[in-house]
């Protein structure tokens, strides 16, 4: 195994962007690749790990950057969520930012672009769920304690990626009404979802530094676990 | 690999009762044993043929017998429900049942008694979700598109046992606002609890044999094959 992790600076709307390819260049044959999409700080090293693991299974692994090079946050900052609100303010930018992402992700070294997915955590999470939601050209997308609102203006019909939405059943952004919305949502749309819940599990279940149990925000090792393995269920199924 | 049946008659409330062990007899260890309870008609070959898939995992299977030795429904009875209605009118006689069948299969041949698992379709969803409402002795349960009215007596707290819910989320005998109610139960409970629910699926999903779509009743194939990956994750997930 030869895991290598390549800076990608890519463009679209209000770019550029920098992004990370993480691949084992041990692999002759192209392979599906997993674009990433980060919480609420954007890109960081969490990320990265989490991409490195993503090409430990054989898939090449794209960490997409939606905030524009340099547009990093971290907890100690005034406000965390400022690039996340932005595009939360202008969810057709951010669908537009996606797409951007995902275009590039097909265009990687090692990539069959005819096989994609895309994981996301947090902010992260409704960013994958809008890209099943406008249609995207991509096999599936799996939502780790994702955000559900949709956006303002209409999903297509039918969302052909596959969706897998792994939830924290206690999770404060998303108790249990806005869950049933999004399964309806989500039925609305066509899509061959699944959403796996799980028990005494709140926000950021995949977030070894998620310590605000107080806030309903914590890490939970048989959730993230769980969930990881579930994920991995799902790319061998999308991509058999 | 040499997968054998075996006729088990044994005792209880109400019995004899006639259940099947099936195990691969070239495993020489002791195996996780993982009783099977079935669906409203009681033990019949789908059911055995499902311990078969077990016992090819490595497992200890036991197609477990609540209704008594003989007594057995088809859906062209005049009153295929008659012995399932019979204990859900009594869930103290069904409980004791149960208990009685998961201490049998403790003392089959080829078996762990400290490892056991029981996973139910429809009825047996309901019964194996009592066994843990229960506090019974068994490391998890599995309920396939399972009912989820609880007794009318109170559960125990902590629910020990694991809990994986595989459900349709189209199942008419299990609305969103009764599988909300499990998951408020469950967590009530104190289980550690995981409840998989799958888009545009009904009751009956993992049953080749239920063609009733406009009854909401039909087999899905992605339901099914998703959640036997499911059970063979959480089961070894309980057995590591």
């Amino acid at each position: 195994m030869a895991i290598e992790r390549n800076e990608i600076i890519y463009d679209g709307p209000g770019g550029p962007f920098e992004g990370l390819a993480v691949r084992d260049t041990d692999w002759d044959d192209p392979r599906p690749g997993v674009m990433l999409v980060p919480n609420v700080l954007g890109p960081k090293e969490m990320d990265f790990a989490n991409a490195e693991r993503l090409a430990e299974l054989g898939y090449a692994a794209f960490v997409a950057d939606v905030y524009g090079q340099g547009n990093r946050a971290t907890r100690a900052d005034d406000d965390p969520a400022r690039f996340m609100n932005a595009l939360n303010a202008d969810r057709e930018m951010l669908r537009d930012r996606l797409l951007a992402s995902l275009a590039t992700l097909k265009t990687l070294d090692g990539i069959d672009p005819a096989k994609t997915a895309a994981t996301g955590y947090c902010f992260g999470g409704k960013c994958v769920l809008d890209l099943a939601r406008c249609g995207a050209d991509i096999s599936g997308v799996v939502s780790f304690h994702g955000v559900y609102d949709p956006p303002p203006f209409p999903n297509v019909t039918v969302m052909t990626a596959k969706i897998l939405v792994c939830h924290g059943w206690g999770d404060p952004l998303a108790p249990p009404e806005v869950t049933v919305a999004l399964a309806q949502e989500l039925t609305a749309g066509g899509a061959d979802w699944q959403i796996h819940a799980y028990g005494h599990t709140g926000h950021g279940f995949t977030d070894i530094s998620a310590t605000m149990p107080e806030r309903g925000i914590a890490h939970q090792p048989d959730a993230d676990r769980r969930s990881w393995r579930a994920m991995q269920d799902f790319l061998g199924e999308l991509f058999a």
